[in-house]
């Protein structure tokens, strides 16, 4: 009887890097798909900033956080090995939340089909949890041309596509990112219309530069001092999404946010959201994203980490920013 | 020919008590009303805590500053003294922007007739800025029966029409006040279902108290330390209406806000908003809000001072806090 390995979550975040000694590696058999299940061999693991949130104990969080001493949760994508549903048949390729395991056991419910001529890191990278919280993100942006946004995380897994697919609709775009590599990888390669290393640059400066005209979108994926900069040059009638605080995961006492005036005086909306609210819209968020894929015009790259336990120090590239594209565990 | 007396705004607020000093009291010929004009006599104006937004300087204001040396703008009632216009008649009551002046000249463009039956108190402290920005708010609350709502300037002329158009609309409402006197009138006679002394409640444990379930919708009218306390009891998908923020009118560093992170994890909306982005939809707001009204479900108490040279230390009672119900200024 062959045995798989899974990983189990056993210790909560506490502001240390994540690391081996939260998580328990077990081995166990193979199992059989029974009446109606089928069993997926995980291929391609997404890791997600959004993690960090699932392992937190804060109940408030947007969803369950996962229970100590079970599967640590994930998206990902893999091959349907054995098959007793009518809808999935072996070979194929599917993609939904596997969890962090080389074998997943399901009745098929949450896993789609990948369509065909879409590879495993394209598939996990665009039209999975990255692009879909794009697309949320940007009925809160709210798109105009000849209007500026500044994403934040530019170069990530989501703000990277935010930012390609506001280009695509006029906007002048100016992406915050954290190296020079990162910098020029979304100007001369996405075409963003600027880009600002948060970690070197003069923030104030070299926004104002770069927003002569003020800022009518602020897509917030990182916190972070910029937050304060970028709030300031904010034009009336401005929309901000909060899609990420990943500056605030790790520190115990949370950054101040801005006073609340400039809300009312420039008649602002500030709208934070979170996937799981939205899984019951996926077929018209993927409806949105398609046509901008399908037109070339979203690029993406991958970061690959080999081994399932790779992702158990991976997750730390969030908070260094050391990821180079969007994270996958290649199982 | 007679005189009448017109207040221009001379220097701008600077953090001290508004007063004489701010303003020139000039005397003036009353017109004649030319072709197409009417000549109205202010019988009622109103004062509004919008007026420190106008006085000051800010250029990103949601209305472009009074300028030095003009008239003070107000909005009023008044009566048609002189006609030459189609759409009103001698006698007629009609409301608008007045200014600071005892007779204004109109070529009749943005004064509505008041209806019959409504004096003039209650037109200016419902039918008037009040009532349309209070409305106008709801459309951001989204009251939900059965949900919590928390109003801060609870007993003022907007929050005291928000806290019973929610009532009516089945929300508990606890509304936040500045004295003992207050918190007694919108419990008892506008029968909110809880209120809270900012002044001398301990904040977080009446609120706790208060708000068992947590908050829902927040509509934020003041600004100040309870700000902090009630974001921190805010509910997954609450609401906040940012319309008033007086505490920092006259402090020089603005209170910071709340940390975003709870934005995201309870996937808040928190909107700004000012009338004057609203007043093409005036009628509508008034179809909103007449209902209400006319099934007698909103009370309302104003607090008269005699005579338009009162104005300019009146407008110290929205700081203090001292006025009890709508300040209107009877010429």
């Amino acid at each position: 009887m062959s045995q798989y390995t899974e990983i189990n979550l056993t210790k909560r975040p506490d502001g240390s890097p994540i690391g081996p000694h939260m998580f328990e590696v077990v081995k166990k058999a193979v199992p059989t798909a029974g009446p109606g299940q089928i069993l997926i061999k995980q291929t391609h693991m997404s890791l997600d900033p959004a993690m960090m949130g699932w392992m937190s104990p804060d109940t408030e969080s947007y969803i369950p956080p996962v229970e100590l001493g079970t599967v640590m949760r994930s998206s990902g994508l893999g091959e349907v090995v054995e098959s007793n549903h009518p809808d999935f048949s072996v070979g194929d390729r599917v993609m939904g939340m596997t969890g962090w395991a080389e074998y997943i056991l399901s009745n098929g419910q949450g896993f789609n089909k990948v369509m065909d001529g879409v590879d495993a890191e394209t598939a996990l990278s665009i039209f999975a949890l990255p692009g879909l919280t794009a697309t949320q993100g940007m009925s809160i942006i709210k798109p105009e041309a000849g209007e500026t946004l500044i994403v934040t995380g530019a170069a990530g897994s989501v703000g990277s596509i935010v930012g390609q697919m506001a280009k695509a609709d006029g906007m002048r775009v100016i992406g915050v990112v954290g190296s020079d590599e990162k910098a020029d990888w979304i100007v001369n390669t996405l075409g963003f219309d600027g880009a600002i290393n948060y970690k070197t640059d003069d923030l104030e400066s070299k926004l104002a530069q770069l927003t002569p005209n003020g800022i009518d979108a602020f897509f917030e994926n990182t916190g972070g001092p910029i937050q304060q900069h970028i709030f300031a040059r904010m034009n009336a009638h401005g929309r901000i999404a909060v899609c990420g605080m990943i500056a605030d995961y790790t520190s115990e006492t949370p950054a101040p946010g801005p006073n609340w005036m400039q809300i009312i005086k420039k008649r602002l909306t500030i709208q934070g959201y979170t996937m799981p609210d939205h899984f019951d819209k996926v077929p018209q968020l993927i409806g949105k994203l398609a046509p901008y894929v399908m037109q070339g015009k979203i690029k993406h790259r991958t970061h690959i980490l080999e081994g399932l336990e790779s992702a158990m120090t991976g997750l730390n590239l969030f908070f260094t920013g050391g990821n180079k594209g969007k994270l996958i565990v290649k199982l």
